[in-house]
């Protein structure tokens, strides 16, 4: 059983608290969404959990051992990130090539399948590419090199509807195949929210969220009816939101009911991992309550 | 009543031929959605109906002039695209003059609101917006001129959950304070599939599509049930694509279901937007089958 731990992170650029006190652990074979606004401090997170920048305090391990200079544990993840670290002149079987050699071995027969599925052609050279194919060959590499964690930021940006189905689909596939750790940074919440087992929510820069989201989903509550019985009926819980259709109202609780009796007026049902987050992290709505 | 038309619109760059034969009508205060897989010439009719790039043949014209070199009609429509055009060393205030002296005048007291709402500093400079700002600065200037179309390419490309939520709702918001007509080609197509009154279908070049969305959702249809069932139901019809879940058969299709009798075992229901775009413009699937 790998882990992956991050322990303690605390990170400034200038005077920016990008990252405060953030603890983390990533169980083996597990895919996690890792969700936050622009600006939460996503990135900066991911590429201190794979050595590209350092933080100021705190520490990463893979089980338990620093992932600072410490190729061995280094090989066991990898990044597929916005920010291109590949040469433009470089043909795409070149950085595959490059990219095997750095981590010992690839699956060139999957890398073949999804570049034929995804109409990809593997003799361009990466500066040609457009930004949905930047994204998708970068993806091709993030599925067929031999690691244990594999961190996605932002891997769908720029794709079509159809290349974000099959991307989805292959991403299930490989992880039937082959299971390892996913953790997926994405702003299209509701497209990942079957995919994912955990969801970790980042707020600037701090851990506002870390379950299953199984358990997440169940502690939502959309309370629907006329405005005076669902006020009534909500009144002392975790009210996140709420929305107005006519006369009838919404309110979106987070947590328990506290088994409270349900006027006939008033109906319940859960609402999605997508509404959830932003309430939860919406500044401008006075919504800064939440339980963990 | 102002009328954009685009009349057998071609254009090749190099051997590739990009559109062909394109010709489109787009009316005065309705909001359509301009659909299509990457590289299906999207961006390019954008910019050849403002005039930044010309057609080979076919023209673009607003209530029946011709569009190049007339400053006028020129003036009527703005393009929010992925290009950057303004200098990065202006300020973003620099940038809305400037717009200003251009369109004749600006929604100052909208952009002030949006610009508090999006928590966007316009004395910044425009060099120094990151991706999802770099967005929202062009929607609010797109949203603030005086034009009669709006044409909006990717616009919410690298905005969080929250903003496109909001940027959404201000669509609306506008479009209901000040009638006009809006374009939207985005990949995020279920987002926009309540915004839209007409949906165009760009494929490989070719309008595929071109109707109001409810009648294109009117024709969708998922036949649920044992496959032999839903097979025997669905021969004859326009079968656009399928699902297996365990025993149970989903086929999708789209057009008329002629009035042929349901068998108890098998149900019908309509399906998304974005589940017709993807069947009717994927390569893979043998699925170049439609109707308009």
């Amino acid at each position: 059983m790998s882990v992956l731990e991050v322990s303690h992170v605390s990170k400034s650029f200038g005077s920016k608290n990008v990252l405060q006190d953030v603890s983390l652990t990533f169980d083996e074979n597990k895919i996690y969404g890792l969700l936050g606004r622009n600006g939460a401090g996503k990135s900066t997170l991911l590429n201190i959990m794979t050595n590209r920048i350092f933080a100021d305090t705190g520490e990463v391990k893979i089980d338990s051992e620093r992932i600072n200079d410490n190729d061995a544990k280094l090989g066991l993840i990898f990044l597929m990130s916005e920010v291109n670290l590949y040469p433009n002149g470089n043909t795409l079987n070149q950085i595959v090539a490059d990219t095997e050699l750095i981590y010992g071995s690839f699956n060139h027969q999957l890398a073949e399948r999804l570049a034929k599925e995804f109409d990809l052609d593997l003799t361009s050279k990466f500066g040609k590419l457009s930004t949905g194919y930047n994204s998708i060959f970068k993806l091709i590499l993030a599925l067929c090199v031999p690691v244990k964690f594999v961190l996605l930021d932002e891997p769908v940006l720029g794709l079509d509807a159809n290349h974000r189905e099959m991307f989805y689909s292959e991403l299930i596939q490989t992880y039937t195949d082959n299971p390892r750790t996913f953790i997926i940074s994405t702003h299209l919440i509701e497209e990942v929210a079957n995919l994912i087992s955990d969801v970790i929510v980042l707020d600037e820069g701090r851990i506002m969220l870390d379950q299953p989201v199984e358990d997440v989903l169940a502690k939502t509550h959309s309370v629907v009816g006329p405005q005076k019985d669902v006020d009534a009926y909500t009144k002392g819980l975790n009210v996140i939101g709420h929305d107005n259709m006519g006369t009838i109202r919404v309110n979106y609780v987070y947590g328990d009911l506290d088994d409270r009796r349900l006027p006939d007026t008033v109906q319940l049902s859960n609402f999605d991992l997508q509404k959830l987050f932003i309430f939860l992290t919406n500044q401008f709505e006075g919504s800064r309550h939440y339980e963990n």
